[in-house]
């Protein structure tokens, strides 16, 4: 079994792979041919003072590679107020302060596990490589100027995603901390050729922007309705970025999943858990007003899935003067198992990461 | 992060610790102080020919040890005749002819993975464990002779762990196969100081039988309606072993877990996959008829659980005349939260197993 690194699988996994291996996957989705476990949260309080810990799992599986990739998160999750916005943070915890995701890849042919990873690069790698995906069948053609917004790990992987479905001249980059943004620039800059440039304000950054990427951990509106511009398209990573007054000014909107909202399980609210959208958020309102909670879903889930667009069900943008919109509503397996078998066949080309006897994780009983 | 083996788990972990986890841990989900998410099956097409490949999955928290379990099978699946009955196999199709069946055991404290080993050793104890526990508060007091039909891995565990409970002084075992009961009666004599003989018929087995213990793989029925007599008490593995016609002469029936029957997903079925008692064996039917197979609960998944049993919410036996059961209708994460627990406890204190780099399964960004 073959165990690899986060700079292992950032060294050779690159932003086409991921796209042509996702778009290969929905389509085969659609087919039938790949099945997908919507995810589940577990979520109990943390011993240790404030905040939530949460076990989250999603797998799928594809007959072509046949393979199946797990994700696992083991979080301690807590919320804090940071630039007038509630930010969701995960608490490096584990010894060397660190996090803990996985990503386990299994063969469906002898069922044998084949490979664990962390799963940092490559679940930064799935978002992004799904908003490009989305954006090279509703952005403009022309588009050659991007907005960002946040400079964490989902810009720094947006970033070049839209660089490799459009042909971007100009990056204006906006974060509410100077240095956060001025650090984050410097750092891109060296990975793509179009010009990169911090901004001062939301405002500076969306004028003349063909792309608006809003790439947050934010729990508030990122996207102001009055961007909404004719010929605009407009790609978020969370919900509550985009909101529903500016998500009901767009033309086309496409989501990416539309029936795999999270089934949460937490401890004290009875053996079927609650539902919500977000698995984690719905906690902080404690429990009675959680046990209400049981929303109808919004009015976006009607809208079409990344993989109709993929596959010709859904139309793409129709005209320049539309505004569109990628809702990249929530992940799901299929993204992994997807990343996860274009990860493994890269390490195997090129010798990558080191081997521990497969023996230690099969038995010789029926279990 | 500590490796451990079937055999390493095998020479130290003990039934009464792990009935003992099992009541405790029933306990603590009843009170809100542990998660159990529900049994996933992700199901496709085994590409080798017949059969199917099955991906299973559940996981489980408790507040105290602060713990989550996920249990994972990676299977190739068959279904053949055998005896007169339609028998599902498992195909050890990974190298060395081996099956793959995992446990990984998460802090809840740090989120990091404490702990991996296959589930063979796990498994029949837990499955063993929570028919003896149902056993103490259903069998007569005075239940001296035990009936049990089988001879594999389940009967192993069943047979010592029912002589945990009661003062069993005679078992009786029976399996369609002569030498099969022989090699069993022989190798399981020398664990309890029961008189353990080999049955030529299934009606020698039950004739004195105060408790019958059903602990095979069979589709069909194993245990005949006319065997329930005042006083008996049954515990069976699957379901069908029992059936209807049998359960409906019962007077008082327990059932492991209501509202966790799995939900599968499987390939070409569309989203949502398609609901059934038993994950697997639908596929069988074929595309047409799994469809119309969403079928309502059966009546006995009205009857209380052994959780009720545990916390006296549901009645034990209420006098020798009686007969009980103890259907132990699927298998729950919190079993292996809770037996995985006491592994673990275990093996820390005897230095069993050994360790690989925690930092192997760990990362420092934020994923």
């Amino acid at each position: 079994m073959l165990i690899l690194s986060n700079e292992e699988i950032e060294s050779f996994l690159s932003i086409d792979k991921c796209i042509n291996a996702l778009e290969k996957a929905y389509a085969s989705w659609d087919e039938g041919k790949a099945i997908n476990r919507p995810r589940t949260d577990l979520v109990m309080p943390s011993l240790n003072g404030s905040g939530v810990y949460a076990f989250k799992s999603m797998e799928a599986g594809l007959y072509d590679p046949p393979i199946v990739a797990m994700r696992i998160n083991s979080d301690i999750i807590r919320w804090q107020q940071q630039g007038g916005r509630v930010i969701k943070t995960k608490v490096p915890a584990a010894p060397g302060d660190k996090y803990v995701g996985l990503v386990m890849l299994f063969s469906t042919l002898t069922g044998e596990p084949l490979a664990i990873f962390p799963d940092g690069v490559v679940q930064r790698m799935r978002v992004a490589s799904s908003s490009a995906l989305a954006a090279r069948y509703l952005a403009r053609q022309d588009a050659s100027t991007l907005a960002i917004f946040g400079s964490g790990w989902q810009a720094g992987s947006h970033l070049p995603a839209m660089c490799a479905v459009r042909s971007i001249k100009r990056v204006n980059v906006f974060s509410p901390t100077k240095t956060n943004r001025e650090a984050f620039v410097k750092e891109i800059t060296q990975k793509v050729s179009a010009d990169v440039r911090p901004v001062d304000s939301a405002e500076d950054a969306v004028r003349d922007a063909d792309i608006i990427a809003a790439t947050t951990n934010s729990l508030t509106r990122v996207i102001n309705p009055e961007w909404v511009r004719p010929g605009i398209h407009l790609t978020c990573v969370r919900v509550p970025e985009l909101g529903d007054e500016t998500i009901q000014k767009i033309d086309r909107l496409v989501i990416h999943s539309r029936q795999h909202a999270p089934e949460n399980y937490i401890a004290g609210f009875g053996d079927q858990g609650i539902e919500s959208h977000d698995a984690i958020d719905i906690i902080r309102k404690g429990p009675a007003q959680a046990r209400e909670a049981k929303v109808e879903h919004p009015f976006w889930l009607a809208s079409p899935e990344l993989r109709d667009l993929v596959i010709g069900r859904a139309q793409g943008r129709k005209n320049a003067q539309e505004s569109t919109c990628f809702l990249n509503n929530i992940g799901i397996g299929l993204q992994f198992a997807a990343v996860g078998a274009a990860v493994l066949a890269e390490a195997e080309k090129k010798g990558a990461g080191h081997e521990i006897p497969t023996d230690w994780f099969l038995e010789t009983v029926h279990p």
